[in-house]
């Protein structure tokens, strides 16, 4: 996207299950110097939580842009506290609206670096400027923009209340414990956990390995079938390889970990899968 | 919107409340000699619908795109015999679904030059090689590009349904009824449509003048306040000038004309208006 958008963009990578440390995003700042550091926090297809406290002291002189899709709301997120420049989430994952909306949030820093742009923002539909004045967070008269997605903002809305009502602590409370129900569940059928270090699991999606010998469709397609619980594949290099299984928001409850455990284990006996355990 | 992805624009122009004809089309391509022309089908600001028949046939040479956001379902149109390369609409006007989506068309010449262009489109969103892809118009395996807005599309597809049931020829002819209704009702009232020529009048919006000593807000006001009827202001040049009144979809029906009839007349009456017929 960034070079779509004419940027030169440098990454700087880790084998997915893992996740970065300060030291590896300091020395990839020092090589590349750039103007802006993108970081996903909740990173969905590797399963990872993105330890964010300090990159915003470490990236001092640049932006710091965060995908928070996958993880805000399940997770501590302190967004002012880490000096966070930019950051977003999806309205379908922990607040558990329908998909279609995207809250997104700057810093001071951040939104004078996009509001003082000299050059027109490529896209009309991503244009701060307008947006912020639609949004109603200037002091300027609100000009028309678009046609507003307005049952989608009810409906974000109502995820937002939800949460709010919750309370966000309580929320990564449950969050937590929900994915270790799930953890140790995994575990005493014999399974093994895509991602090792336990504090770097991020509790809203897990990445459970599929043993050698089982195909992982035909335990996918036998919870669908039998127990109406989806669980997704792995993506990419994981394809085939891992299990995802997202536990989050609404859905994020004791009750739902067990169904999916249920599910998940009778799949396994159906397919002929016999644990070493 | 085109200046920005740094194509050169350059615009002919009528009054609003008017329209082109071919001749002032085709003196326009021939001066430019552009790549693309844009025409809107419906436009809302100034009520007024396009003539589109022919069209096609001046720009031989050139792609022809069409907004009809404000007129399709509403109007007769033929995108195929009009020679018409790209066209879409609005969820949220004829199809009576919420705003947040834009079902959009291609002619085979339309659909060759966008997946055939060799630079990158800038907004991976607006990808149409990823879009058709993931919408299935093409025989390659689906690729993962967004996390489609479902409640959009069930709505967009309710929306499509009522208008398949109803008939399109029927929707068009129950639009003119409509607007012809509306047209004469208000003619009774004093007051002067907008746009002169018969047969340009968009049925789907009608600007209405507000005559001298009037404040337009005041009669929008009290339609709201007293009938729930929202009736809208000009825009630009027309703000304070005019009124619009939507009559589309599934709003489109004889008694609710004579409520908007019966609203504007009585807010007329309470404003102090006192017509000259």
């Amino acid at each position: 996207m960034a070079r779509r958008n004419g940027a030169i963009a440098e990454t700087i990578n880790k084998p997915m299950g893992q996740v970065f440390n300060l030291q590896e995003i300091e020395e990839g700042l020092q090589k590349y110097r750039p103007v802006l550091l993108f970081l996903t926090h909740g990173e969905s297809s590797g399963s990872t939580v993105q330890p964010l406290e300090g990159v915003g002291k470490t990236v001092y002189n640049c932006l710091l842009l965060v995908d928070s899709v996958a993880a805000a709301g399940g997770v501590p997120l302190y967004a002012d506290d880490w000096e966070i420049d930019c950051i977003y989430t999806g309205s379908q994952k922990v607040l558990s609206a329908p998909p279609g909306a995207s809250p997104i949030s700057f810093s001071e820093k951040g939104k004078e670096k996009v509001l003082k742009r000299k050059t027109p923002v490529r896209s009309f539909y991503f244009d701060m400027n307008h947006l912020s004045n639609y949004w109603g967070c200037e002091e300027n008269p609100r000009r028309y923009h678009h046609t507003g997605p307005i049952m989608s903002v009810y409906a974000l809305r109502e995820g937002f209340s939800r949460l709010v009502e919750d309370g966000l602590e309580n929320s990564w409370a449950t969050h937590k414990k929900c994915a270790e129900m799930l953890h140790e569940g995994v575990e005493r059928m014999g399974l093994e956990l895509f991602v090792q270090d336990k504090s770097v699991r991020l509790p809203c999606v897990t990445g459970v390995k599929v043993p050698a010998g089982v195909n992982w469709k035909e335990v996918a397609d036998y919870a669908m079938n039998q127990y109406k619980v989806e669980i997704s594949g792995g993506l990419g290099a994981q394809a085939g390889k891992i299990w995802r299984i997202g536990i989050m928001g609404y859905n994020a409850t004791p009750d739902n970990v067990n169904r999916v455990l249920r599910a998940l284990s009778e799949a396994l006996k159906h397919v002929g899968f016999k644990s070493r355990l």
